[in-house]
């Protein structure tokens, strides 16, 4: 049955941090696009939105309807948003004027690729435009590293970033080996814990697990407390001669309070409104000092050193194939239902049952998604400060193959 | 003519910060032994000391004699010292501790991987042997990512670092390009500016190059002003709404201060006498502030982000081939030299003359290369803020095939 479609401009665009395969999910929505809607004519013109919304304001578009598909394709390989994204958070004020836009346009598909606030946008025009009884069609393409999303099993950029975290405290582990101490990254995630705790991965599966590191592990969902953390280093370095730990830039006291808001001067705030956490390396540097200064250990002076891995963990040219497979694929699914005549949704992705990886794309409501917070389920974690082997069964999957480390 | 050559014990160590392809050497160094002293019977054992001449002198040793094979390939391609390094710097006392213990080993051949420290070192134990009439012959395999040997083309260990710079450099400027701002990277480096300078491989050679970050190179060898700097980055953000900044760690003022010491309350110093830079963001968090607080630019809120890339850069699991191919030449080459009888010296990388890179190997004397550091010639630099044509043709060929990224 072929849904009855308006004939139309179709809009698309990207938002929030890039990722390395956000670019893929673009150049999904553009071939689909291309391959189907504008093939039957029913799309005329597909309008690539610079900065996201903010280039829809400002008439700054870019037509991709006929755009190369060799350039297409190496786009899709290129990590971080082609079209540039965008921190802006539409107020009423702004959405009237997106929803202006649209009606200039022509524009009946509305395609935003982005975390939770952006699937929000997405939610109030879609209902801007319902209200104002204009036919346009709204689909949000989910990306972000932080793997976040409400009634996602995972969210397309998160295996790429995951596998950074991989091959980072991997290699930094042996490092740490070589020149012994405590050693602390700091990984992105402000409020959900999935991408420190991927980390873990770097231990392996071999006969030295056991003791390769990250020995210690910190994400935002357990209340962080500093002297209890101090006794958490010095328990495994009496074991091991060293420490690498795993902190997510966002871990809390047990009232909430950022950790860095004790030890940071100087905050500053973008405009969602979130402290600005990523770029500044002070809470590593904090809690290196704070090792530096309150562990005893006996013998030589402690070797203490911290790392804030920053935003090399969103861009990394070295992606999941099954990141770049599935975000390419999010984007096609997207398109495919405003082709089957939906009028709004949220691609997720979740698991099919089994023992093989495997899969499936979902639609869900906007409001199943928009401006919520997933967190990592506790029985993901393993006491305080590790992981536990169900996270580690379903982080294992999504991140590729891995090179073995060996040690004499 | 086989040369006269004492039957007794290898000695190999690592030493200095570790890198993606020592153990390339190391594993050279143990193979070419095996493969020739030992088989002759003139080599009995072939011992690893741990954490460098520190597990020499508390008899910490593993014996590599009959290491399995394939354990030794998976090792090799392991980045960072799997013998442990260590950053002690022997003095006379402590070497005349290095010397009765190989005499006590009946050591006679004396491997060491390392930087100009660890040459140094190589040197003084080779000098007091000499002076003692015992008969020991003492090579320095050359290690390091600062790419500051006297001697050599380049170090094993740099192509990598400097792969790692042109990756991090050409992701992170996507990233920027995609939601636009001032981001400033600080490198590796305290007095050489090589792998700082690598960052320009990221502009690629196609249509993207002159408009591709990194827009701006500080290197420790050409003083830094911070009035300038500001300038600089004025420039290029009025240009092109966004400028990405390579930063060495180790940028002085004309008066050859560190830039950082003036801005850091707290210094460490590490046990050879140097300023701690890695590990710490405040370089990057005060070059950033500094930017914020003094750079007008009209519109919107200026973005300013900096990241510290940390030890990934000398550990990152991808290491460039032909870093991993010369890296195991090297130590080889210093098995092959003791083997023909000399006594002692350190393996220099040089380039063979020619359209296509070759390298070549020569032996060159301790004293060239103990404790004295290479700095970038001036004609590698273009003004005070660019690296010249001139070493994008000598670093190009080192590190290996780099993706390419394709812009909107």
């Amino acid at each position: 049955m072929a849904a009855k479609l308006s004939k139309g401009t179709a809009l698309i665009g990207q938002s929030g941090g890039p990722t390395a395969v956000i670019n893929q999910s673009l150049v999904g929505v553009v071939e689909e696009l291309r391959a189907g809607l504008v093939k039957r004519g029913i799309v005329k013109r597909v309008y690539g939105m610079r900065h996201g919304v903010n280039g829809l304001v400002k008439g700054d578009l870019v037509d991709l309807t006929r755009y190369p598909g060799g350039t297409l394709r190496r786009i899709a390989t290129t990590p971080s948003a082609a079209l540039g994204s965008s921190r802006d958070k539409p107020d009423p004020d702004y959405c009237a004027r997106i929803l202006d836009q649209c009606k200039d346009l022509g524009a009946r598909y509305f395609f935003y690729i982005g975390g939770n606030d952006s699937s929000d946008t997405c939610r109030i025009v879609s209902e801007l435009a319902a209200g104002a009884g204009y036919e346009l069609r709204c689909f949000h393409v989910p990306k972000t590293i932080d793997n976040d999303l409400m009634g996602s099993d995972h969210t397309p950029g998160y295996p790429s970033a995951a596998r950074f975290q991989a091959l980072a405290f991997m290699s930094d582990s042996m490092d740490n080996a070589s020149l012994p101490g405590v050693k602390i990254n700091v990984v992105m995630g402000r409020h959900a814990g999935f991408l420190t705790a991927a980390a873990a991965l770097a231990r392996g599966t071999g006969k030295d697990a056991a003791r390769n590191g990250p020995h210690l592990i910190y994400c935002p969902e357990i209340p962080f407390d500093s002297a209890r953390f101090l006794q958490d280093v010095e328990r495994v370095y009496s074991k091991l001669g060293r420490c690498q730990v795993a902190v997510s830039e966002g871990i809390q006291d047990a009232n909430h309070q950022p950790i860095v808001a004790t030890l940071l001067k100087f905050l500053e705030k973008d405009s969602h409104g979130n402290i600005q956490l990523s770029g500044v390396g002070a809470l590593g540097d904090a809690l290196a000092d704070h090792v530096k200064n309150n562990l005893k250990v006996s013998g030589s002076k402690l070797r203490v050193r911290a790392d804030t891995f920053g935003y090399l963990q969103r861009c990394w040219p070295d992606p999941s194939p099954i990141d770049s497979k599935e975000a390419r694929a999010a984007g096609k699914m997207a398109v495919k239902h405003a082709a089957r005549g939906e009028m709004s949704g949220s691609i997720a992705i979740t698991r099919a049952k089994g023992k093989v990886y495997r899969a499936e794309y979902q639609l869900i409501q906007l409001t199943d998604v928009a401006a919520k917070t997933r967190h990592m389920p506790e029985d993901f974690f393993e006491g305080h400060c590790d992981v536990s082997r169900k996270f580690l069964d379903y982080v294992r999957p999504l991140v590729g193959k891995l090179p073995v480390m060996e040690r004499i």
